[in-house]
């Protein structure tokens, strides 16, 4: 039997240098493709996506062109929107290296909605910046309208915040799994997924304008559909201790126990490598499964154990 | 065994008086999504759906604020951008649907690629109007920069035009029958599909700006899946003959042959009953199989056979 891999793919992995046209994008989708119909002859995928520049844009469109007639969608229907545009690049990357070495296989993208608890804490905290930036008046002025937390943002401008809560559910789970069950690549959890609470009584699903971290929701995703390996995959070819120092050195095989200590030690940043080394260890800490941090051209290589962080319990 | 329907929902189903903010389609959503909770005990359902206003807001918006760092996406990236966007909605509103009588049912929408044959004749004579109203300079001027072609269009400005070719395939076509057989509602084909053709030699998925009549491409859905009805749901409860006149006449059952003799004397608009009236009488072609006009309020009477038009082919 195959194993099953739930691959994290950055938020950065289909735009390289801002280049951001679909054109651009679709481009290094294709490079991807290829990487990825190469595996599913030995592996079942499933596929998470970040969509931080993709989801940044629509925004920015949405609020700069809003207008009565056609007013901009709220953030949750705006992730719904970067699943269909960056799940179908993926999804034609991938039937087209099929079809280069003239075979075929199932790709399927669902449209994904992600639990989160209404009382997690970070929604007492919004933290995350998204879409466009504003004079300090007009994001003042967007917060009393429409309900925003608005913070300056690193000397840039003022931005709205939202929070990013905590992946506890994936509503489409079981599709997911009948699909790759039945042969499918399947593109899931975009983005993070569309972020959605249940209400209390009639456990009625509502979005919530919020970002979860895509890390977190592709390792909840590799957990819901007992997956083998979970790979966080990124820009560089292993985690690093003291990254962008003469003292740097790659992180190869760690247990969690290992990793545990280390950021206690305060070695990963927020924001930065520490989503991907908590979701690879979180998903390692059971016994049969292995969480890996790897950039797209050393996958391969990190799945037979050559290259990568790799992270196992024990 | 029960029967499989698929359903093609009006590109206005979820907008009423022009009311395009998320929240007001959500709402409408919300009723749709009852009466298909309701159908599901009976039939196995497969739901297409139009996306004529919400794919023209993106349109709107992806033109309006585009600049070198957010570029524009092109309108087949704009289409999966909407498949994303009113997929969630509808999956939403029928998972809420069942939270209220406390049942749950699997609902996924896949982001669907549908093909178009390269040489249709329909891209040699593009009238499709799509995006935003210019002035006849600037639309000549985006005519020169981008390749479009545009017309004025009924007095009311100049627009761009866009082929509509005739659907051939469906990429995703069985991932929809996999997961339709193992219990879910299943959203596809949104929009008419996300508009590709195969190239010659290699046989590569590339994507085309063009727009698939959402009822062509729903039929064809219903077909490759092998449903045993096709229902356009619209927005009134029969097809009519001379309907807004004094003469106007509910067409309740016909036959493919009547609907053909019809045809031929000239009764249906084209670009309005005339696309839901051929694709329920291809569908219909085939002895075994229904073709259904009607609203959604009279879905349930008109699969009792009790309301709408109902053709068959004999």
């Amino acid at each position: 039997m195959k194993k099953r891999i739930v691959l994290a793919l950055g938020g950065n992995a289909l735009q390289k240098n801002g280049e951001a046209t679909a054109e651009a994008q679709k481009k290094i989708a294709v490079e991807v493709g290829k990487v990825i119909a190469e595996l599913s002859y030995k592996y079942e995928i499933i596929i998470a996506h970040g969509n931080g520049p993709q989801v940044g844009n629509i925004l920015i469109h949405e609020e700069q062109a809003a207008s009565a007639k056609a007013p901009a969608m709220p953030l949750e229907t705006a992730v719904a929107m970067s699943q269909g545009q960056i799940g179908y690049w993926l999804t034609q990357a991938i039937n087209n290296a099929f079809a280069l070495i003239g075979k075929h296989k199932r790709i399927a993208t669902i449209v994904s909605q992600v639990v989160v608890d209404r009382n997690d804490p970070a929604f007492k905290n919004p933290t995350k910046p998204i879409g466009q930036f504003y004079s300090e008046k007009e994001a003042k002025e967007l917060a009393a309208k429409n309900g925003w937390t608005v913070k300056e943002d690193s000397g840039r401008g003022w931005r709205r915040v939202v929070a990013s809560p905590k992946p506890i559910d994936i509503i489409e789970k079981a599709s997911i799994i009948e699909l790759v069950k039945s042969g499918s690549i399947v593109i899931a959890a975009g983005g993070g997924g569309i972020p959605v609470y249940k209400t209390k009584i009639l456990k009625r699903i509502k979005g919530v304008d919020a970002v979860i971290d895509k890390d977190y929701a592709a390792e909840k995703l590799a957990e819901l559909t007992k997956a083998d390996i979970f790979v966080s995959v990124t820009a560089v070819p292993n985690a690093f201790l003291n990254y962008g120092t003469p003292e740097a050195k790659a992180l190869n095989h760690v247990t969690v126990k290992e990793i545990n200590q280390l950021k206690r030690y305060g070695y990963f940043k927020a924001g930065s490598m520490l989503p991907k080394i908590e979701a690879a260890a979180k998903f390692a800490s059971h016994p049969d499964r292995i969480g890996i941090i790897t950039d797209i051209d050393h996958l391969e290589e990190a799945l037979r154990g050559e290259a990568g962080t790799i992270i196992t319990k024990s």
